[in-house]
């Protein structure tokens, strides 16, 4: 099969690699039937992450099972499924508790822009449709297995309740898909900070009903303007720099919660500052797994559109190109079709 | 009237000060009835943190209210009142939301080791009790203005609930409180972390279920031993220090919470790590105003005894005394009786 590998920042290449096989009993094997390029990956390909030597790379998608291990019984050859970024056996004590990203086996998918994947834990990582989903729908189940999830993650991180404000911090796929969330979680006002036009616009679309252009010290004036001087209830912070932590936290007013899903790089929390703020924090890789039931019949049902990020399609072998127009910000998100 | 100074490190004073007279028309004057030496008085006893000049001491307090500005209809000379540490208007938008601590116009107490005090906002800060209570509730009432309503605050911020497993760090009166506060919203298992036998023992009829005696890593495997092997679904943080706050977010299982009140003294919390941990962390002083009634409540009802953390009781001319023997730990908690 062929694959995406990563050789260096900046060199990610299509590759002719081995097909997966199933190892374990609890694997399965899927045909992919989509997948794109994350923001995270940008880590590894702007050299802001070590690469150590060439590997593979991806971790969303949606597909067809080709085969399964012999402890699989909860998805089998021929289905439709969408799975997590994250593997989780969904049965360990995290995973009772609805933690499946924190699963006592969980293993971070890394080998998804591929022809083929193999799924270590796919019965507990894996949710079949009823039926296979029309054409329509599959960017919307795709953006499910991370963006989708992550950033439904980051409402709920974040307490989003009916009739609270909400404020997004990050305008990629995750924030845009966190207005989608907040939305369905019944915010009544939602602030996306944003200062591009074309994602300005994708916000308006999935909900959000006040754009704030201004960052820092300005972006957070801007808020306490718009939340009788106080701040936000929920904070959704969906970058994970110190400058956007930072932001999230004087954004949010005392009592309410910031919700951070991207991944922390550099970012120190200083306890005193966090104590004053009375503000709640939760973050993490999402349990998207906890999620996938939901959020599929969401899609399915019409209700939820977040594949509507994906603003550039390419064949899975241009993938090389797919991360080129992402780094250079002329793509929100790159879906790949193998 | 006579109060406390404190002049430096170790040197805290009882001398002579002026009677405090109402300044403004939300002020009352009370008359000492209780007082008492906090673990955060400690901090500038111990020359830990700056003192400048010599300044009056002192946050916790029962009295008897003497006069009022003409702006405070609430309470009334010759009522029974108990206040909290931090003053609100509990009209401005964060007391709306419950974060009176957080009051647009907060002032903190700090003149209250004392025969009389002046209380800022004294119509949004003091609860009169419906008659003077018995001698035997004052040490309780007075324990509910500070050191009990913040325990309460750890617990809610931990969200501690009906059949959870707690873990309370720091066995002070504040983390003593937070056993009761466990207690009574429902934990099932409390697992006190204290290797002084005196707490160990108030812990355990306060309501502990467990005392675990290690710290750091070996604390923490000890809570893990005790939680299925992943954590704790809420950690009361009662002390302040970097090694207790990583004691209690180790402690803690992914989507669990630390709510933290010992106020952090150069902590830095790890952004990446607080991610991957998957707990919630909430912190701040407590809005006890919001607890007042509730708690006023409890303690006339006989269902919490918190008083029982004072078990030095000194007159308030020993003040020097009080401190003396706090900081030596020959005492948890020192009444004070003007």
């Amino acid at each position: 099969m062929r694959g995406a590998v990563i050789h260096a920042p900046g060199d990610v290449r299509f590759e002719q690699l081995d097909d997966p096989k199933i190892q374990q009993p609890t694997d399965a094997i899927i045909r992919t039937v989509l997948t794109c390029v994350c923001g995270s990956d940008l880590w590894p390909y702007r050299g802001l992450e070590p690469i150590g030597g060439p590997h593979p790379m991806g971790h969303e998608y949606v597909g067809i099972v080709e085969d399964v291990g012999s402890e699989v019984t909860a998805v089998k050859p021929g289905q439709f499924v969408v799975g997590s970024f994250a593997t989780s056996d969904n049965t360990c004590a995290n995973c009772r508790h609805g933690w499946q990203s924190s699963c006592l086996h969980r293993e971070f998918m890394s080998t998804c822009q591929a022809d083929y994947v193999r799924i270590p834990h796919a019965q507990g990582t894996l949710v079949a449709t009823a039926e296979h989903p029309d054409e329509e729908f599959l960017p919307s189940l795709l953006a499910v297995s991370d963006v989708m999830g992550t950033g439904w993650y980051a409402a709920l991180a974040a307490e989003v309740k009916p009739g609270a404000t909400a404020v997004v911090v990050g305008d990629g796929a995750v924030g845009l898909c966190g207005v989608i969330a907040a939305r369905e979680l019944g915010a009544e006002r939602i602030i996306a900070m944003s200062r591009h036009e074309s994602r300005q616009k994708l916000a308006t679309e999935f909900g959000a009903t006040d754009i704030v252009t201004e960052r820092g010290d300005d972006g957070v004036a801007r808020i306490k303007d718009l939340t009788d001087g106080i701040g936000a209830d929920s904070v959704l912070e969906c970058v994970g720099t110190a400058e956007s932590m930072q932001q999230a936290l004087h954004a949010t007013r005392p009592g309410g919660n910031v919700g951070f899903v991207g991944v922390p790089h550099d970012v120190q929390i200083a306890g005193e500052e966090l104590f004053f703020s009375h503000a709640g924090l939760r973050g993490g890789p999402a349990p998207v797994r906890r999620f996938l039931p939901d959020l599929i019949d969401r899609v399915l049902a019409g209700r939820i559109d977040p594949g509507k990020v994906f603003d550039l399609t390419l064949s899975l072998e241009q993938v090389a190109e797919g991360y080129r127009a992402m780094d250079e910000r002329r793509a929100i998100k790159t879906l790949l079709t193998p």
